[in-house]
């Protein structure tokens, strides 16, 4: 039987980007399938009332220190991106559309690699996101339409609040049945309940 | 040439027991020396201004979750104590004192252990750390006058302020020449460095 690993993903995300990239190889290991749900991270702080909270200036070093050796480690040409944070809504109303052309998780790679490997900023506007749907060979005006279409923005208000409901709280979160793992950290765990499934 | 992995700890982190009982093996490996720094987090917290944000009940249920996997990953006896947090600075004194007996990592084995896998929260106090220096072979109420005492008092801050001079902010961290770690879910990240450093 093959297992579904439902993907919750914010292009806005650091982790999601090491995530995303590093679990095509262990969902291959085990033959699972990996489904993307958009999590408007955005929507996601609202609801929670959540606040950013000053972090001492060793800390804020360290965490790019550990990005940097997470890129090694991997090979990802990972960078900081110049403009960040940036509005990712659109971007993850476009991945919903996409499932009309079965090209979301190519349309999500897309876009993660823009943002997090090119500094390319332009992914938070529909006019960066359309030639990035030309190159997975769909129509940019019809893609266009239907990511500003009321029906997506419902799309996504529903589907990020499906996740809180069933207890998601951040991205990357991957969901297995019901086991819940946060965090680009936790790979290796997410690979031990494949194990464990499979059996 | 045998390289130093200096750990700052504080008994009062979940992530440190599991880190501490991580580490040996890796050090081991590449025949590294664990060198322990008491790093009292009640100080740190003041002197940052931190504040422990209120967090989403899903989150706080996923981290229980997540630490009964990493008990049952590395097959440790660890249970979440029932009296927490607790004052650690007595403990982290009794530590630095420990070395007059060259019995400090010992000692915090035995720390570690008592709270975080057998829910004993005694080692808050220095009527529950006698017994401990007892059973390594060190007279009590020396122990107990050595870890009372001003010098003491005055190691701690200063241990704890010369690592935050040194841009720890947080424990577990591991620190290898200038490259530092923090916390258990890097532990691959040291072992790689010190690798890198056996070349």
């Amino acid at each position: 039987m093959q297992i579904d690993i439902e993907f919750f993903w914010d292009p806005g995300s650091t982790n999601t980007y090491f995530a995303w990239k590093l679990l095509p190889a262990i969902a291959a290991r085990h033959d699972a399938r990996i489904v993307p749900r958009a999590f408007n991270l955005g929507y996601v702080f609202r609801h929670h009332n959540y606040a950013v909270m000053a972090e001492p200036p060793p800390k804020i070093e360290n965490r790019k220190r550990d990005l940097a050796r997470w890129a090694e480690k991997y090979a990802l040409p990972f960078r900081f991106p110049g403009v960040f944070p940036i509005k990712t809504s659109v971007a993850l109303r476009g991945a919903i559309a996409m499932r009309r052309w079965d090209r979301e998780r190519d349309f999500i790679n897309a876009v993660l690699e823009a943002y997090w490997e090119r500094d390319d900023h332009s992914i938070a506007e529909i006019g960066g996101l359309k030639p990035l749907a030309a190159s997975l060979g769909v129509d940019p005006e019809a893609f266009a339409e239907a990511a500003e279409s009321d029906e997506m923005r419902q799309a996504l208000i529903d589907e990020t609040q499906d996740a809180l409901d069933r207890g998601v709280f951040g991205a990357p979160s991957m969901l297995l049945g019901n086991e819940l793992f946060w965090g680009k950290d936790r790979m290796d765990f997410v690979e031990d309940e494949l194990e464990r499934n499979s059996i």
